[in-house]
């Protein structure tokens, strides 16, 4: 099963970490002008700007805010620190809104040393008490699931199943999952846990990029599609056969890319898009 | 669930390649006065050596073979190259017959690019190949489920329930798994799939480190035990419930305790098997 070739960048969207040599207002620009179509904003980027305010100039550039990355990280050894996580969640919670997006992403967080079922109970705890602001709002927030690599100390959530688990028990149509290829390529079980997630609906987002063989690092040593070993287009026929027809938002944390000059950067991620996304 | 602390050495393996500073006379040598009860010897290790008369020296030394490593690496794009993985493979059971192992560890290998639904056919096909052999001999051999971080180029074989998966289907008594806490410890389904490993006869070796946060390098930065954040005695408790009673193989790739002396690193790993193990 493989997906025909991307002939054009109308679901194109970029994370400004991966073109972190710019500031937003120069992401926003230079996404315009190269026909990127949506922008996921990392919070980093929104900091000492009022979130409305970048949202209109997004907009204004014709691009369209697909997602707030990122929230989660609830666990933590004592209460105390639990509740902060929660307030700040529901920071970004009010961010997303403030921003017009429609989406928060969630990197869940795990405590090295704390067990995993009890991090992933913590884990769906304070999703749970931040779903009041978030239904205010109208905000959606999306698990994703990370490489059984973070299971240490980034989250709890390593594959689609246990996602899709958390996801039933909160039983909320606020509440889905971002799937990257990244984290979930490897899985034997990705088709039928994907056709689990789109069956629910809760499909929210779809990231791309590539697993480097060797990866030298755990964090920054993504690949940009068709540098690594990821089947992208078997798995976007996958989510497309399940009716996902969303954005497609690349994410490259990679270390060698942000050592080139970004604009190379994005016209690389423009020709990677259509030659092997 | 946690288990009672180890309270002597009875059980206690090491790999050859855990104290990689040591030829495997030294090795021998050094585990035999420390105590330790046996000796996982990597093939490496029996390079320009008989492996019948290694063998003979190894259990004069009062130490238990406990396996051979490594088999494996059955999957490649051409017909030609399986077919020397299967011829090598042969020579690791011939090997580990001779050396009176009763196990040779198999990882089983990935081909960047190539499916890991085709890479799982041509293991069970690779191992198939062997079985006559290894039943001629009396040899098992034990699928060894590596990380998914390691699903790129060293194995397709990436869980507990996988490595089932492919016991199930070649069905032969000869035919079980290595138990590496590295490579399961993150797993949700672990208990179950543990449980399902143990009544089928086929938990055949454990081997035991420890997961570093930071993990600085994919391949050689694990911790000894007690150093990271596996729970390591209740997987142990968990193992042990299912019957488990075998020996305990100290399998630790780490550059920073291959900068010390060996010797060193000996005397730690006798530490944090009492201590953390």
């Amino acid at each position: 099963m493989t997906a025909d070739p991307l002939t054009d960048f109308s679901r194109l969207c970029v994370h400004t970490i991966t073109t972190k040599g710019w500031e937003l207002e120069e992401a926003v620009e230079r996404y315009d002008e190269a026909g990127v179509s949506g922008i996921t904003v990392w919070r980093q980027w929104l900091e000492g700007r009022e979130p409305s305010k970048a949202g209109d100039r997004i907009r204004a550039a014709g691009l369209k805010v697909v997602s707030l990355c990122r929230g989660g990280f609830y666990p933590a050894l004592v209460e105390k620190d639990r509740e902060e996580a929660i307030q700040d969640n529901k920071r970004a919670i009010e961010d997303a809104a403030a921003l017009g997006a429609p989406l928060v992403v969630l990197v869940c967080g795990a405590v090295p040393g704390q067990s995993l079922v009890e991090s992933r109970k913590q884990i769906t705890d304070g999703i749970a008490a931040t779903l009041p602001l978030a239904e205010s709002l109208g905000v959606k927030l999306a698990i994703e699931p990370l490489h059984p690599m973070y299971a240490d100390d980034r989250s709890a959530i390593n594959s689609l199943a246990s996602a899709n688990d958390v996801c039933d028990e909160l039983n909320h149509p606020l509440v889905g999952i971002a799937y990257d290829v990244y984290h979930l390529w490897w899985d034997p079980d990705l088709e039928a846990q994907t056709k689990r997630t789109a069956q629910a609906d809760r499909l929210f987002a779809y990231h791309a990029c590539d697993w480097m063989t060797p990866t030298t690092d755990l964090l920054n040593d993504r690949g940009l599609m068709g540098e690594g070993c990821i089947d992208l287009r078997g798995i976007r026929a996958m989510v497309e056969k399940n009716g996902f027809d969303g954005m497609i938002e690349v994410e490259v944390f990679s270390n060698r890319w942000w050592d080139k000059p970004t604009s190379e950067f994005l016209q690389a991620i423009k020709q990677s898009y259509l030659d092997h996304t």
